[in-house]
């Protein structure tokens, strides 16, 4: 099932994707795709009746509509960092020994197409093309990365944008430069687990004005989606709902020589397979 | 005035103290005091018929009923590091020359006189009184620290809880030692401005088992509550709501000689001018 959310900004309605023209609207069913309908179960109760929505022809096009984000604002974006050995490389870090967590301001959630605005004082504004795990159940302390594929609601193609200079330079911890406004584009939609044949083997790509920059895979991340929510939940509580944006593989414009950082104009594609293609043009500061 | 909210954890109520004694439920002009409360002007309406119930006798006594934090679960919690000179010292680091932002997982929020539960694998649980400032109203790219008054809804007293072994050991980035279940008691009351005389020259203290630990003033911040809340509205949209602990003074027990670690049973009891006084009970793992 692939779950999305249709309608204006701050309006967006829950739906499940027929096709690439159509899907089911399911507003009856989910309030939103929130903490609530993760943690009761809403996953398991939209199965029977989409399947009949679809069988009784009951699919809307969608016909120019904005795509939100496929999740409401959630609880946390957790993200980790340096998780993939050749982006370590070309951020000069060495691969870490156990994940490292930083987090993203919630409100960043944005949709895939929206645009992503430079933040005022910005100066090296960077992608990174990433797979977000969406959380389905309350977690916490499993006993086992092999645990984590059960508290696991689905996936999610998320550009965790970033601004090196504030991020490196402005006072220790990362959580500064992935903040702004705009800075987590994510969807088009979310693919449950059943969609996905291996989430350890998803090419990943995103181009910036039409020229490849980043190119991976998510077979060379240094922590797989299991171990990471695994190890998170041995530190806090994940509830339903919750991002966790996985880190991204090399191609990063920090990591090019000399660096290419984001202008007003830019336009970023990037996808991963089975997850979608979003685009975002980006901004200037408002 | 004063907010604080009653009842078993996740039914709380929502009220405005009275004296020591009683306060006044103020469930149906409140939903909760959440980002929709405090986003809406909910402040601003409160104080007539908050007046009016005091006036006509229709207040509760409190008589043993729980007290829960006195705001609900925030979109964020904001830390600030290092924010006391005297503390910096005595964790060996220099004094910042920026404020530096960490983050707390907002489900660590418990209320003022629940238990503390240690990690599983902890070893260097810790205490950190704290001024926690709630944002009043959605903030972004405020001009200067003079305007960052008119978006403060109040301030309250926090234990910013912390495992000193996640934080410093763990892979770089602090939240992983800042977020696990309890961490955040938060309470007993959001004092509105108004009714602190200088948020500048408040005392501040923690005592574990009956013997002081910590005593300070928030005169001694490197940098004071305007001066943050204006910093961080450039690097991110604060939402109402949202909670900001502005660092700890020192005494805490990293920075004795041997360090002091939490134990199940210890008790905490810790106050700051204005904003009441809070204990916590230290359980073990679950």
């Amino acid at each position: 099932m692939y779950l999305m959310r249709v309608g204006a900004a701050g309006a967006e309605k829950p739906a499940v994707r027929v096709d690439e023209t159509s899907y089911v609207d399911v507003s009856d069913l989910a309030g939103d795709f929130d903490e609530k309908f993760f943690g009761s179960g809403g996953l398991a109760r939209l199965a029977g009746p989409v399947a009949e929505r679809i069988a009784a022809g009951e699919v809307r096009p969608f016909a120019g509509q904005r795509i939100g984000a496929p999740i409401a604002r959630p609880h946390q974006i957790l993200c980790i960092g340096l998780n993939f050995s050749d982006h370590a490389a070309e951020t000069g870090q060495s691969v870490p020994a156990e994940p490292i967590l930083f987090t993203k301001s919630p409100n960043t959630l944005v949709g895939p197409y929206d645009d992503v605005r430079i933040p005022r004082g910005a100066t090296k504004t960077d992608w990174e093309v990433e797979l977000g795990i969406v959380i389905g159940t309350r977690t916490s302390y499993l006993d086992s990365p092999a645990d984590a594929a059960a508290v696991i609601a689905g996936y999610v193609l998320v550009n965790d944008v970033s601004e090196r200079a504030f991020q490196m330079e402005r006072g220790g911890q990362w959580s500064k430069g992935k903040s702004a406004e705009t800075f987590n584009p994510a969807g088009p939609w979310l693919a449950t687990p059943d969609e996905i044949p291996d989430v350890r083997d998803l090419g990943m790509w995103l181009d910036v004005n039409g020229v490849r920059r980043q190119t991976g895979s998510t077979k060379t991340m240094v922590f797989d989606p299991y171990a990471i929510v695994h190890h998170l939940s041995q530190f806090m509580v994940l509830e339903p709902g919750d991002l966790i944006n996985t880190g991204t593989p090399p191609g990063v414009g920090m990591g090019h020589r000399p660096p290419i950082w984001l202008k007003p104009g830019d336009v970023m594609e990037l996808g991963i397979d089975r997850l979608g293609v979003a685009r975002q043009q980006v901004v200037g500061p408002r």
